[in-house]
């Protein structure tokens, strides 16, 4: 890891404190070391993380930085680390899945009050676990310990991803269409997104967080915070085999289909969304309801059971439903401004 | 910018406001884009950023990720943003630098419990005017409003950079041999290390902060704000012309010179270092007395005046002395067990 410093004696009764660093610094070592494909060149401990690109026509890099929001809280109230460390990894390769690129290397900042070095280590099992599934080398990361900043069990986990993609393969859905169809693939929940909604929804605010968590819903088949905690769906070993099918991609995350789905869209089109062709997860009506949500917000706060959008020809659309498991037939590209149009 | 997300509605009730996250972004926009280098591919509302690297034998992408720890907090206490923008990007930048790596990009992370459009401007100028000064694109960011996390005015500025230098190039201090130089560059204060400790010795955990912040000290010259939110020095601009003359560089921060310049000796060398070749900044001085710091401490927690230490030998030594303003004979490299040795 890059730079995760320590220090000692008075700087201690300023609030920092060193064994807890240093415990912190060992346990991370081998999982990040677990996550290292051919391309890392590093040892742990240099000022920076060494990655060689080998192999690609004309490479362009494809970077991103996400946090998880809230669902962080959800994590602290029912003392659980890893499946956000999966969420924040597979949110980050999901954005850069879009364009067409395979994950190269990540790294983590993890700032805490004050370091606990089993939650660290919890969060950074998730990391690596997710790392080694998408194929990506966990390079670098930041433990900061800030007194003054984070209170009681709030922290706050960040992450950046770099990938790779050869100029003539990036995904930019400049070659959508009109009659081009739209796959939906399922989401595995909220995954990071609406969460302060989703709280207030079910009183998460409160003390007794915990134990809301842990009631259990027979609409869900499981406990609340069993749903909510529901790690982030990784899309890449599914669509990697299958992108030169593809035009588009759009990654379902804050803003819903409403705002994620035009990002990709050229000017003169529109999306057209048959709200009919897939069943919402009893979870959003739960949350609708409590909250007194419009639908429309819903569309624009939460992914509604949609992870991502694959845009391709209807010939391409045929093949993609019959490899991807799950995918169903979302709806189609229309003339229009840009926009998403449910029906 | 990657990903950076708007809400609105029952959203909002819920402490997420979708106009200040509007008028971030367009604030946001134009700044970056002033920074945006030939590499850069990518339009901002993509999911991820888009750089293409070109140019180089076999390149190696060397990466790194940072905050400005508790530095941030006086940075809100005086409602000053753009240097702490500054001190992130020149930190980043000195630690790939370590490696022999010309920045390319950069990615930043802003978390608030409520958006502050201004604050986060503030906050981005200072990033895209250091990004400026490198040579390196502000290709993403995501800016997370989080108000179960951050409180008043506290928020969270994290940064991550992706350089690159060729193979045969990187720097290693694997060369470095017994007899070798050592040269200290000049610290432009405390950069972004140990300031809980230094708050903590001036009182500015307190509610008067900003006073105590305003008062001027005329051991200083300036005000006790100005000294301590003077930005880390960057040093590319004058290292960058003279790397071949170089075996080894260490970045002094947190750890000081005591844990950071270990990182990159040889297992059988040690580094002697004459504490009196340069003159100790007065703000140290005053730290370690009003706070009672043992002074092996304040050498492990603070740089003292030392950001940079450059590892050459003797003959490149005497050309690099000539060439880096401000430079000095630090020390030299002796037989010994890969530690310092302050006389």
């Amino acid at each position: 890891m890059t730079a995760r410093s320590r220090h000692s004696g008075a700087y201690a009764q300023a609030g920092v404190n060193i064994d807890a660093a240093q415990q912190t610094k060992e346990r991370i070592k081998k999982l990040a070391a677990s996550t290292f494909g051919p391309g890392v060149l590093s040892e742990i401990g240099l000022f920076g993380g060494l990655f060689e690109v080998k192999g690609f026509q004309e490479p362009v890099l494809v970077s991103s930085v996400d946090g998880v929001g809230t669902k962080l809280k959800l994590a602290a109230a029912l003392d659980k680390y890893d499946t956000i460390g999966m969420d924040l990894v597979h949110h980050c390769v999901n954005d850069i899945l879009t364009l067409g690129a395979q994950p190269l290397f990540f790294l983590d900042y993890i700032a805490m009050g004050h370091l606990h070095p089993e939650k660290v280590e919890g969060l950074v099992r998730g990391l690596a676990l997710a790392c080694r599934l998408a194929g990506c080398s966990l390079v670098g990361g930041e433990t900061a310990e800030m007194p003054g900043i984070y209170r009681g069990n709030d922290f706050d986990l960040v992450g950046f991803i770099i990938g790779v993609v050869s100029k003539g393969e990036i995904i930019t859905g400049r070659k959508i269409v009109s009659g081009d169809v739209l796959l939906g693939l399922p989401s595995s929940g909220l995954h990071t997104n609406g969460y302060s909604l989703a709280r207030r929804a079910f009183g998460l605010n409160r003390k007794d967080a915990a134990s809301r968590l842990n009631q259990f819903y027979p609409e869900l088949g499981r406990t609340l915070g069993e749903e909510l905690l529901e790690p982030h769906r990784c899309y890449y070993p599914m669509l990697k085999p299958v992108l030169p099918l593809v035009k588009g991609l759009a990654h379902i995350t804050g803003g819903g289909l409403l705002d994620n789905l035009p990002r990709i869209l050229p000017e003169s089109l529109a999306a057209k969304i048959d709200k009919n062709s897939w069943s919402v997860p009893p979870i959003y009506d739960m949350i609708q309801k409590k909250a007194k949500v419009a639908e429309e917000e819903m569309y624009r706060v939460f992914n509604m059971g949609v992870g991502m959008v694959v845009v391709a020809s209807p010939q391409n659309g045929e093949e993609l439903l019959s490899k991807l498991s799950g995918a169903w037939r979302l709806g189609q590209m229309v003339q229009g401004d840009k926009r998403v149009i449910l029906v």
